[in-house]
């Protein structure tokens, strides 16, 4: 099958010349209806050909019996038919040149076997003539600066979308609606919206792509239940990262009973949420928990304004208000810096009861004079090197008399600052509110949600200056690659780590207690001794692991006890003899981990030993394979990490050797990605000098 | 000075017969004129006496020169005027039979010495005469049933409350008057709203304690920044727990920064904000973080209803948003638990495609046949069990048609469900959300937040049930009192936790070797020697332990090295010879504390020992003194938890042994409260029979 085309083919999804809707209906609030509607109330510009086999006119349009008849195949196609007509339609479109084909009818993957075959069919369809085909069983999508609006979805009964930044996509129909809804109340205007349905071809990763290179989209939101295939995925996120465009995505399905919901709904295999959570961490995805923390950081970032710094100025005419948006800063991770001292000394010999740190306080007083919020303000802005002001001013806006003074003095203090990035928490009207906003402010009534709002822009800020951090490093040219299908002993699998880059503690395999003594000679004394079979994972269990064997006398006797106790225990078990090697004391144990995700392949785990991974399940994941930056990121973000980082008195450890060996073990996993069930180097101890694989297990599929 | 009266005095503060405002100016925007507006506005049913020096007529009504001149007394007086003519004023009302005061003049302990004097001298007429008095400093207060608002807050401007269950009492006035204009945005009714000011007698606990008695209060709602008098605040909150009334509060000043801020704006003491958190959980109070957040479980909170349990039923039209609910029930720690199997099969019979388990989706087929939304709804109500109903339906209630057929098909669902607990989730007008009111729905726009309003309310639930668990046990006969100002030794420390009822390890004191050998034989070999002084703190540090001695020679050794040690290392120390010890194997390290907290006095911790405690935080506070179920619930709610209940294939250890030490030790704190500044028990090792104080240390104030 050719291989699917890129973003740029999504062009005649959204900025159709023509467009035809088979199946089309008179009747407004019919599935094959509405869409005519619409475009008619949009003021698309170009025809719209209803298709239906009655012929006649519909909606005031001349319609067609067939297809067949159209004067030219329509650039865009919208399919409100039933689900046995679709294919043949698609593909006699396609072939006469229809570039994209919007499927409303349902009855698909969805439904049954006979509705999954005719889903194929209409991949290939897709596939061989490059018509790009969104749904079936789906929504439909539109773009506000082009009047078009192919699609059934009832909230465009109660008025079209506003133009603007917000590109937004929605693999639930309904959910989708709802945001768009919920845009719309909140007066932010967006470029294009579509919901993906069954995605036979276009999906979510598809449309985010197409939005990271479309100039009209600055923002991208996306609602996700499941992807498929993590490769384009990744890539799109990455595309909108390096466009600086910030994605914010509810993914949906963390919890156990949402994850088995989100699969009866679409069809789709949700990966473990953990692991989504860790690659959306990774491509800077801000994710949503809630629908209004989503709607909260889209609004924000409208203004497109990334600051380069998470520091937040506050001024607020309440003191109590100043301490809760100090409360919920920390909360979220901003810093509420302290002003300059000199800019402190000015305030306070304006008005000596204000508080003038940060929280900026100017007190009741400003009923009396307004300057002091101009004054208060301006000097926030000026002096302070803020990220952000958020100022707060309960429900003044709306006083008849202090409101119009109190918009004075903010637009006053603001005028040289509309490059920056400005919050205003207050109770107003929708009009006040629109007001506000052309001068410049981003308005929230909760100031707890604006603080939030803003420790997501200053993150987008980061994470575009900092853009995909150091990549990953090159697989070792001595690298092997992990055979298929074969069960893999510990020496082999730390043959494979130690080749790959991931440090190894130097042993030998010995298959006489001569031979033992021989290997601990070489190595150095004390020395560890562990039975060496394939056929035995779990070796302390069957007393198969001794400690700290000092001489040779030592290594003899536990050699010997060791094969012994192995015999007996698992007689049927091929023993290689033990494996020597030397006992590490001191340091830190901590786990490194491969699993293979079904959504994301593989995934690297890292955390601390023992009770940090068994019982605080204190680790951390990233979506192979990755740089050393990543590396030290996951090692600082677990919560035992301070016990690398020198607490309670112990020395600090190298940590640098650790992420090396994290890095190096992504760069192997993802090259191994085909064969590799998962890779378990635990302990891997990490000492004031270097770090060292101890033990390693590899599983393959 | 005379003690304060109970709560039931402050009827004459929100019921007066009568009102006089001194300092009553002619326009109504003064501080002096607003509270004579909203009185007549209001319907204020009583005589209102407007007070000032120039006399004549003031908004319409005769204004008197003098309070002399008065006819009689006003029950209640509101105080307008400057500082200096505070006392007076309120001295002379209250003499002549004024119950109550609230002062708006600002000048008092906020601004200087001066104030402070005046403030304390307002406190001892108070307390003289019987007269409650709020503020000074404050915004007023309302009691929407008796057309009753002495208060100069500009958000009556935009409208009187509603009345209905809602008592508020906010020690912010600008914070306190942006609560009541969200509660009023919200078409949340209110009983009564007080803002404290200074608090120089009325404060947050009165209020609280107040609006507990008030058969017209259901639910309280508070803004605390700081409180002053843990006893009465505790027991205010015991008092609303008692009336099962749920107490929603914001208690700001979490944040270094945040608590800052607190200080230098009321001038109170904010204790420490794990304390608070811990005694607001204690309680039963619901913390809330956002000023939303305390919004949704208010409101929610007006319906009364706390179900018992915490299963959450929840129907949707959209696949989507059920995920989204399950995942936010997860959050909030509420179980999505299945419909049983009959009631499922019931509901696949009507719709094949809908999913049944919960959440339960009708799927967009209900647009074609609104009997669905009925039969599955009634279906949750009548079979599931759940403590609430949750409904989705997005922005439909705004569709022309579908719209009313929605409401008619939800009404007939929950028409025999009146008394439960119905949430509805959609998007809608103000007047939409009223008559889904009307039909006993609490209605929400975010499905998150309603998942976690019902959450609280489940909470209260349990809480209510609950009670306030059992109660401490009685200190015991022979607990030995902490003595004042003592340097106390370990020996010292650990007599008199086991005077306390804290199990301590058998030890005994020994001058010499040989007397170290007899006290080793009498407890049993291995033992641990440790150097005794009350002049050495940090015995380890100077050699001053040595562990596991098997037998009466290795005794005699370490005496001598551990006395030679002390007198080189701490040649100044009192030294009393070296305490003998059991050497305790197995079992986890535990730490037992008790610190003495500003705001709330003693306050007990518990922790593991170790990392758990130093490099994880991971411990957890209550206020002395509990009981057992309290002490239990600390046990469970640390993350290390599962290490004391078997985890890694450990056995379950004796924290039944735990939770009494732990109780007890509350009990102990709290009868020596006055002399005790800290207490640590560490450590104290859970065995799988009992628990034992290994090293104890006692500080005294």
């Amino acid at each position: 099958m050719p291989s699917r085309p890129g973003p740029e083919s999504l062009r005649s999804l959204f900025w159709p010349k023509s467009v035809a809707i088979l199946g089309a209906s008179n009747e407004p609030s019919r599935i094959g209806g509405r869409p005519i509607r619409y475009l008619k109330e949009g003021g698309f510009p170009g025809p719209i050909w209803p298709v239906n086999t009655k012929g006649g006119t519909i909606q005031g349009l001349p319609a067609f019996k067939t297809l067949d008849e159209l004067p030219e195949a329509p650039e865009a196609l919208i399919v409100a038919v039933p689900a046995a007509a679709v294919c043949d339609a698609v593909e006699s479109a396609a072939k006469r040149g229809t570039r994209a084909a919007v499927v409303f009818s349902a009855g698909f993957a969805e439904a049954d076997e006979a509705g999954k075959a005719m889903q194929e069919r209409l991949v290939r369809i897709s596939r061989e003539t490059g018509c790009r085909v969104v749904g079936p069983n789906c929504l439909g999508l539109f773009n506000s600066r082009h009047g078009y609006a192919p699609t059934f979805t009832a909230s465009l009964d109660h008025g079209h979308p506003k133009a603007g930044v917000v590109g937004m996509v929605s693999q639930s129909g309904a959910y989708g609606s709802h945001l768009f809804v919920l845009t719309r109340d909140r007066n932010i205007g967006m470029s294009c919206w579509l919901t993906t349905g069954n995605e036979c071809d276009v999906d979510v990763s598809d449309t985010i792509a197409y939005f990271a290179d479309d100039p009209e989209t600055k923002v991208i939101a996306a609602y996700v239940e499941g992807i498929k295939d993590r490769d384009r995925f990744l890539s799109a996120l990455e595309r909108a990262r390096a466009a600086k465009k910030p994605v914010v995505m509810m993914k949906v399905g963390s919890s156990a009973v949402g994850a088995e919901a989100a699969v009866s709904h679409t069809a789709s295999l949700a990966g473990s949420d953990v692991v989504y959570d860790a690659a959306l961490r990774q491509l800077g995805v801000h994710r949503a928990e809630t629908t209004e923390e989503m709607l909260d950081v889209v609004y924000a970032a409208t203004r497109g304004i990334y600051p380069d710094n998470n520091r937040l100025g506050i001024v607020t005419i309440s003191g109590g208000a100043g301490v809760l948006m100090a409360d919920a800063a920390e909360r979220h991770g901003v810093d509420v810096a302290a002003m300059p001292d000199a800019a402190q000394a000015r305030l306070k010999a304006i008005l000596p009861f204000a508080a003038v740190r940060n929280p900026v306080d100017t007190t009741a007083q400003f009923f009396n004079d307004m300057s002091l919020v101009t004054e208060f303000t301006k000097t926030i802005l000026a002096e302070g090197g803020y990220g952000a002001l958020a100022a707060f001013v309960t429900a003044i806006p709306r006083n008849r008399e202090t409101g119009g003074r109190l918009k004075e003095a903010l637009a006053k203090a603001t005028a040289d600052y509309r490059d920056r990035l400005l919050i205003l928490c207050m109770l107003a009207t929708p009009e006040m509110t629109k007001e506000y906003e052309e001068l410049g402010y981003l308005c929230f009534e909760d100031p707890s949600r604006a603080v939030a709002a803003f420790a997501a822009l200053a993150r987008f800020g980061k994470g575009f200056a900092r853009g995909a951090g150091s990549p990953p490093p090159a697989l070792p040219s001595g690298a092997q690659p992990i055979p298929a299908g074969a069960s893999l002993g510990e020496a082999e699998a730390k043959a494979l780590l130690a080749s790959a880059g991931v440090p190894v503690a130097k042993e030998g395999l010995a298959g006489t207690a001569e031979e033992a003594v021989a290997a601990a000679e070489s190595i150095g004394y004390p020395v560890v001794l562990k039975i060496a079979s394939a056929d035995i994972l779990h070796k302390t269990e069957i007393g198969g692991v001794r400690l700290d064997l000092a001489d040779a006398s030592a290594v003899r006797v536990a050699f010997g006890e060791i094969m012994a106790r192995a015999r007996k225990e698992r007689p049927s078990a091929q023993i290689d003899g033990c494996l020597v090697a030397p006992m590490i004391k001191g340091g830190v144990e901590t786990i490194l981990g491969v699993v293979h995700d079904a959504a994301f392949g593989p995934v690297v785990m890292f955390g601390l030993g023992g009770i940090f991974a068994e019982v605080l399940k204190d680790v951390t994941f990233r979506v192979a394979p990755f740089g050393l930056d990543e590396a030290r990121a996951m090692i600082r973000e677990v919560k035992g990490f301070p016990l690398l980082d020198g607490a309670r008195g112990k020395p600090k450890l190298d940590t640098e050797a650790l992420a090396k060996a994290v890095s190096a073990l992504s760069v192997y996993a993802a090259a191994n990605a085909v064969t590799l069930r998962s890779i378990d180097v635990n302990p891997f101890i990490v000492l004031e000098r270097g770090a060292v694989a101890v033990d390693g297990l590899i599983e393959t599929r």
